[in-house]
């Protein structure tokens, strides 16, 4: 089909209508900036919680502080049962199917870009032991887990990336995580099998309050003024996603235990 | 929290990258144009359609021509039983939350633009004689369907409606059916108990081959110049949201059942 044609008429149009409106230059679909409380439903609570879990995936729900407490068995179910591996399962195969179909170029600008944790890596024995997100975040014992080094891959996340790099992508790790936790987050990456990536990013000090979907598109941009056509970008939040400089498609793994904005 | 602050940050932040790189005009998550195969999966049936299900309403599995024929059963169980009436009243109950957050002013340019099929009305009983999508699409008996002025409010989305005309919203109806089923169209919505909308938006002559991300953009950003402030976007395809001039909130009602780039 005419992806080609239809990228210019979207720059065309997006162009012209820039040039007549300042409203234009608004992200699409932006994330929210304040949390919404909503009613409880009658719905019994398997139920609720299903559709509670869809509702965060499409970032319908905007914001959100904390799994509804009835949804916390449900979530403990989906973390630790077929279903998280399978979600995760999927999402790789639409994205490599997706890479197959771009056509990797010589001057080794073809990136993918990658977010780390509940994307490349599972959290998932931290989060088992405090209440899969329903505990408040306590930072000091998070710390002390990243320093650990021992996130497992996600495997399905480990094949796309092994497979990205065998199709000449250039691989770019962009994560939340801070700059002095560098060397934790570089020794875990490698101890659950990722290598040859193009760059880690964290966050710098300079960083510290801007919102995650701000600093992801800022560090981006970089890339993209680099000269990089990043054309996968995969996150666990829509943060990672969303903003500006995004990539040709976006791939959102699932993650009903934690928002970040 | 700082709603207006962030939003003139995102607006600074990409005026500026659009003044350096033309990469910065392409719209967020872009709709993809070519359809992906994906191998088979092992995983048993309820579980892959599962998996299968949250990667269409996340878009992960970009465009799609028809449900997998191992998902037919599992598209007709959720369509039939107490999920998709509940993930559509969750996605309702989110939107409403947001709306009550809202500040409506005095001058009537506060608006909601809704979508029309699987959005406000439902075209179950359609489709429950037609495969549930899994039929190749059949221009002329849906033709005929439309005619009849039969759909079935979705109830959730009716609430939702009329909940946001009592706020003082002005609602926009915007949809991809054709100019010549506008007197069907009004009809079914009225039967199905909408009214008092602001607009009716239908496809014109000149919209033929117009994606509908593109149509509904356009005529968005029609609104936009008119001064309306768009606040929400309820949708069951990806099309009715992204682009540009696009909604404050999005809110993406399911839809499993088919695909409209």
């Amino acid at each position: 089909m005419a992806s080609q044609p239809l990228t210019f008429l979207f720059l065309l149009l997006v162009t012209t209508s820039v040039l007549e409106s300042s409203a234009s230059f608004e992200p699409n679909i932006r994330l929210p900036t304040t949390a919404t409380s909503v009613p409880r439903s009658n719905i019994d609570d398997d139920l609720y919680c299903a559709s509670w879990q869809l509702a965060v995936e499409t970032n319908n729900a905007g914001s959100w502080a904390a799994i509804p407490s009835r949804c916390v068995p449900f979530v403990r179910a989906y973390m630790t049962g077929q279903r998280y591996a399978s979600d995760c399962e999927v999402v790789a195969n639409y994205s490599l199917a997706y890479a197959s179909t771009v056509q990797i170029a010589s001057d080794g600008k073809d990136a993918w870009v990658f977010d780390v944790d509940e994307t490349l890596l599972t959290n998932l024995p931290y989060y088992r032991d405090h209440g899969f997100g329903s505990e408040i975040f306590n930072e000091s014992c998070w710390d002390e887990w990243v320093a650990e080094a021992k996130a497992p891959a996600i495997p399905s996340s480990l094949k796309l990336y092994n497979g990205l790099k065998q199709m000449g992508f250039k691989i770019f790790v962009l994560t939340g995580r801070s700059e002095h936790q560098r060397n934790d987050t570089r020794k875990n990456l490698e101890l659950a099998g990722y290598t040859g990536w193009e760059g880690l990013i964290l966050r710098g000090a300079s960083d510290g309050g801007t919102p995650a979907t701000i600093f992801k598109s800022e560090r981006r941009s970089v890339l993209v003024n680099e000269g990089y056509r990043i054309h996968g970008n995969s996150g666990d939040q829509w943060s990672d996603l969303l903003g500006f400089a995004v990539a040709k498609r976006s791939f959102k793994l699932p993650n009903p235990m934690y928002y970040i904005a």
